[in-house]
Formats: C-alpha cells, sequence, structure tokens
C-alpha cells in the first residue's frame, strides 16, 4: 500500500465525507434493523442507484440480484420500511438502515419477521438448523 | 423457475439441512453483534473454510478480502469473538454471529467498539458523516 493508498483511506475512515464503496459487483451490503426493537430483520444489497433511492426518499430500496432489478421493498407486500437511521462502516462499504416498518412488522418473504429464524446447531458433529420463529399463513405470494 | 428449483428453495428455506450458500466469488455476508449488548459490531464476510472453522472451534474466522487470506478474529489485535450462538437466513447466504469479545471488546480496526460509529446524515441536499463514537488511541497498530 502506497502513502497515497494510506491517506485515501484514512479520509474513508475518518472523515465527514459519505464515499460509500461498492464491490466489483457493483453492490454494498446493507443490513436492516427494526429500529424500536433493534434486532436485524435481513441482510440485503444496495447498488448505488438504491442507495441514492434509499437516502432521497426515506424508504428503503435494495437491488434484487435473483431478479437483477431495483426493488423498493413493501410495493407487493406491504411491508415498506421508512429510515429512521443510517450508518456506514468504516471503509464504507456496509450500511446498518434502522426502520419502521409498515403492515405487519415483518420483513422477510416466507411470512416471518426476520429473514433470522433459524439457529445452527451443533450436535454430536452433525449440524442443523433448529426454527427459533415458525412460520405462519400469509396471504400475499410475491416476493418483497 | 421449474418445479425443482422451487423444491429446492422451499428445502433451504423451511429445512433442517444446513446449506449454506457462497456467492460466485465464494463468499458469504456475516453481520457480527455483541452477545451482550445485541448491537452490530462489524460486517465482514466469511468463505466455506471461515464458516466450518468458526463452528468447529466456536471462535469467528472471516475471509479478508484485501489480504486474501483466512483471518482468525483477534490473532494480533486480542480482541478475538468467541461464538455464543450463530443464525441463518432464508435463503442461507447470510449468518448473524452472536459473540462474546476479548481484550476491550471491541471489533474495529480503528479503535473504537464497533466499524459503525458513523451517521448518515442529509442536511439541505447534502449528505455527510457524523461520527457517534469517537476513536482513542491504540498501541496496536495491525489489522484485526
Amino acid at each position: 500500500m502506497t502513502a497515497l493508498d494510506r491517506g485515501e483511506m484514512r479520509d474513508r475512515e475518518e472523515g465527514s465525507a459519505f464515499e460509500p464503496k461498492f464491490g466489483a459487483d457493483g453492490l454494498a451490503t446493507c443490513v436492516t434493523l427494526d429500529a424500536s426493537r433493534g434486532d436485524v430483520l435481513m441482510v440485503a444489497h444496495m447498488n448505488e442507484a438504491a442507495l441514492r433511492a434509499t437516502l432521497a426518499t426515506g424508504v428503503l430500496h435494495y437491488w434484487s440480484r435473483s431478479r437483477g432489478a431495483l426493488w423498493r421493498k413493501g410495493d407487493t407486500s406491504g411491508q415498506t420500511q421508512t429510515l429512521v437511521e443510517m450508518r456506514v462502516d468504516c471503509d464504507q462499504d456496509a450500511f446498518l438502515a434502522f426502520v419502521n416498518v409498515g403492515c405487519d412488522g415483518g420483513a422477510c418473504h416466507t411470512g416471518r419477521r426476520s429473514c433470522f429464524y433459524r439457529r445452527v446447531e451443533r450436535e454430536n458433529g452433525e449440524i442443523r438448523l433448529v426454527e427459533i420463529e415458525a412460520s405462519k399463513p400469509r396471504v400475499a405470494t410475491a416476493l418483497g
């Protein structure tokens, strides 16, 4: 790493300039948390357009890798996420979004509140998943 | 999506089999939280070897993209992360790791406790970062 690289890294880490860094695929990671409960609802990706749209409108936008499209969360499910606070990490390639959720407060397309509804357990050398939030019947069938 | 694809997706989402999914770059996202306080300390990446080593040893291992190497967090800083609970998301490509942290309890190489020490603020159409956790002098100079 050159002195210039180190200077740039220091500016990015210690400065007040917002210089989001996207990967080779154009994406950065967004961890979305319930603003009132503080727990993680989901992890998704943002390209620059999704990040800009989120900050401009105060409603969470993501980039759907499976659909290859910009995605305003809640458009089909009603589970719209209103931004309360956004934080960025040291190297500005990951974001925390604290949100209020519309509709039933859920975020996962399986019908659960959080996408992290299973615990990874190791028992007698075997790894398996244990459900910690049960699914529930849900009328909507479309993703997100 | 074929019926077979849908069946596989359903198994991955609703089953108890641990089938972690890594991206084209061989990586999955890990969000690491302080087990006692519940807040996010850092976001990093795991390849399959890092994930297996984490589950086998109970100490968090990551894949360092900048160094291109497996990385047992804390080896140089002392900020070892002991796994308390791991959760996986619906499509099994992101993990939450709840950890106890050794040394001073911090996780960020800048000397702060959390990597998310800045809030993104929008004021008069300008976006800037506001520090919410100040840096502190630190003896260790090496990353992680």
